[in-house]
Protein backbone atom coordinates (compact mmCIF):
# COMPACT_ATOMS: atom_id res chain seq x y z
CA UNK A 1 0.00 0.00 0.00
CA UNK A 2 1.32 3.51 -0.97
CA UNK A 3 0.06 6.83 1.21
CA UNK A 4 -0.09 10.26 -1.12
CA UNK A 5 -0.42 13.52 -0.57
CA UNK A 6 -1.10 15.92 -3.82
CA UNK A 7 -0.79 19.29 -3.06
CA UNK A 8 -2.89 21.39 -6.17
CA UNK A 9 -1.93 25.11 -5.78
CA UNK A 10 -2.30 27.97 -8.77
CA UNK A 11 0.18 28.80 -10.91
CA UNK A 12 2.10 32.09 -10.50
CA UNK A 13 -0.10 35.06 -11.68
CA UNK A 14 -3.36 33.34 -11.14
CA UNK A 15 -5.85 35.08 -9.29
CA UNK A 16 -7.06 33.85 -5.84
CA UNK A 17 -10.15 35.29 -4.33
CA UNK A 18 -10.56 33.04 -1.29
CA UNK A 19 -6.66 34.03 -0.53
CA UNK A 20 -7.24 37.56 -0.90
CA UNK A 21 -10.68 37.75 1.32
CA UNK A 22 -8.57 35.80 3.93
CA UNK A 23 -5.76 38.31 3.91
CA UNK A 24 -8.12 41.00 3.86
CA UNK A 25 -10.57 39.68 6.97
CA UNK A 26 -6.95 39.09 8.86
CA UNK A 27 -6.14 42.82 8.56
CA UNK A 28 -9.21 43.87 9.76
CA UNK A 29 -9.10 41.20 12.82
CA UNK A 30 -5.51 43.35 13.52
CA UNK A 31 -3.24 40.84 11.99
CA UNK A 32 -1.05 43.66 10.54
CA UNK A 33 2.14 41.69 10.13
CA UNK A 34 0.48 38.87 7.68
CA UNK A 35 1.61 40.31 4.39
CA UNK A 36 0.40 37.42 1.95
CA UNK A 37 -2.14 34.23 1.65
CA UNK A 38 -2.88 32.24 -0.46
CA UNK A 39 -4.63 29.07 -0.75
CA UNK A 40 -4.96 25.25 -1.76
CA UNK A 41 -5.79 21.99 -2.12
CA UNK A 42 -4.75 18.64 -0.14
CA UNK A 43 -5.58 15.35 -1.32
CA UNK A 44 -4.48 12.32 0.60
CA UNK A 45 -4.61 9.19 -1.47
CA UNK A 46 -4.40 5.67 -0.42
CA UNK A 47 -3.17 3.15 -3.43
CA UNK A 48 -2.30 -0.32 -3.43
CA UNK A 49 0.67 -0.53 -5.18
CA UNK A 50 3.61 -2.28 -4.69
CA UNK A 51 5.87 -0.32 -6.58
CA UNK A 52 6.28 3.40 -5.88
CA UNK A 53 7.18 4.75 -9.34
CA UNK A 54 3.55 2.83 -10.37
CA UNK A 55 1.83 4.73 -8.53
CA UNK A 56 3.62 7.89 -8.73
CA UNK A 57 3.04 7.49 -12.50
CA UNK A 58 -0.39 6.80 -11.78
CA UNK A 59 -1.42 9.39 -9.22
CA UNK A 60 0.56 12.19 -12.46
CA UNK A 61 -2.28 10.73 -14.66
CA UNK A 62 -5.21 11.37 -11.87
CA UNK A 63 -3.85 14.91 -11.22
CA UNK A 64 -3.84 15.75 -14.67
CA UNK A 65 -7.39 14.16 -15.28
CA UNK A 66 -9.19 15.11 -12.37
CA UNK A 67 -7.39 16.76 -9.16
CA UNK A 68 -5.58 19.86 -11.07
CA UNK A 69 -6.86 22.08 -13.99
CA UNK A 70 -3.18 22.01 -15.46
CA UNK A 71 -4.15 25.40 -17.38
CA UNK A 72 -4.04 27.41 -13.97
CA UNK A 73 -2.76 24.81 -10.87
CA UNK A 74 0.08 23.09 -10.34
CA UNK A 75 0.39 20.11 -8.08
CA UNK A 76 2.89 18.13 -5.98
CA UNK A 77 2.86 14.73 -5.68
CA UNK A 78 4.59 12.84 -2.22
CA UNK A 79 4.46 9.64 -2.40
CA UNK A 80 5.25 8.44 1.37
CA UNK B 1 9.75 37.53 7.37
CA UNK B 2 7.95 33.71 8.12
CA UNK B 3 6.64 31.61 6.14
CA UNK B 4 4.26 29.09 7.05
CA UNK B 5 2.34 26.58 5.37
CA UNK B 6 -1.17 25.73 7.26
CA UNK B 7 -3.12 22.54 6.49
CA UNK B 8 -6.46 21.74 7.31
CA UNK B 9 -8.43 18.54 7.31
CA UNK B 10 -11.46 17.03 8.49
CA UNK B 11 -11.08 15.18 11.68
CA UNK B 12 -11.22 11.78 11.81
CA UNK B 13 -14.79 10.45 11.32
CA UNK B 14 -16.40 13.60 9.55
CA UNK B 15 -18.25 12.88 6.30
CA UNK B 16 -15.94 14.04 3.12
CA UNK B 17 -18.33 14.43 0.31
CA UNK B 18 -15.81 15.85 -2.10
CA UNK B 19 -13.28 12.83 -1.29
CA UNK B 20 -16.27 10.74 -2.06
CA UNK B 21 -17.49 11.97 -4.84
CA UNK B 22 -13.29 11.99 -6.25
CA UNK B 23 -13.08 8.77 -5.12
CA UNK B 24 -15.96 7.15 -7.21
CA UNK B 25 -14.79 9.46 -10.27
CA UNK B 26 -11.09 7.32 -10.16
CA UNK B 27 -13.41 4.26 -9.54
CA UNK B 28 -15.23 4.76 -12.60
CA UNK B 29 -12.30 5.69 -14.90
CA UNK B 30 -10.34 2.69 -13.95
CA UNK B 31 -7.83 3.82 -11.06
CA UNK B 32 -9.20 0.40 -9.04
CA UNK B 33 -5.79 0.51 -7.04
CA UNK B 34 -6.87 3.79 -5.53
CA UNK B 35 -8.66 2.24 -2.07
CA UNK B 36 -9.42 5.79 -0.23
CA UNK B 37 -9.12 9.58 -0.93
CA UNK B 38 -9.49 12.33 1.77
CA UNK B 39 -9.64 16.10 0.93
CA UNK B 40 -8.12 19.17 3.08
CA UNK B 41 -7.52 22.65 2.38
CA UNK B 42 -4.08 24.42 2.30
CA UNK B 43 -2.86 27.89 2.88
CA UNK B 44 0.30 29.74 2.92
CA UNK B 45 0.94 32.55 4.62
CA UNK B 46 3.83 34.74 4.78
CA UNK B 47 4.38 37.01 8.51
CA UNK B 48 6.49 40.11 9.22
CA UNK B 49 7.98 38.89 12.23
CA UNK B 50 11.05 37.64 13.31
CA UNK B 51 10.46 35.38 16.03
CA UNK B 52 9.57 32.04 14.79
CA UNK B 53 7.79 31.25 18.36
CA UNK B 54 5.89 34.30 18.35
CA UNK B 55 4.70 33.63 14.77
CA UNK B 56 3.45 30.09 15.65
CA UNK B 57 1.55 31.55 18.34
CA UNK B 58 -0.20 34.01 16.12
CA UNK B 59 -0.55 31.69 12.99
CA UNK B 60 -2.29 29.32 16.36
CA UNK B 61 -5.14 32.29 16.88
CA UNK B 62 -5.36 32.64 12.96
CA UNK B 63 -6.29 29.03 12.53
CA UNK B 64 -8.38 29.23 15.58
CA UNK B 65 -10.29 31.99 14.42
CA UNK B 66 -10.49 31.92 10.61
CA UNK B 67 -8.70 29.25 8.89
CA UNK B 68 -10.23 25.81 10.32
CA UNK B 69 -13.53 25.36 12.36
CA UNK B 70 -12.17 23.04 15.49
CA UNK B 71 -15.04 21.39 15.82
CA UNK B 72 -14.87 19.58 12.49
CA UNK B 73 -11.25 19.80 11.49
CA UNK B 74 -7.66 19.13 12.52
CA UNK B 75 -5.16 21.38 11.61
CA UNK B 76 -1.24 21.45 11.53
CA UNK B 77 1.22 24.70 11.10
CA UNK B 78 4.58 24.41 9.48
CA UNK B 79 6.72 27.15 10.24
CA UNK B 80 9.77 27.60 7.48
Amino acid sequence: MVSAKVTVVFKEGVLDPQGKTIFNALQDLGYNSVKSVSTGKVFNLDLEKDDRQDAERELNEICQKLLANPVIEDYRIEVE
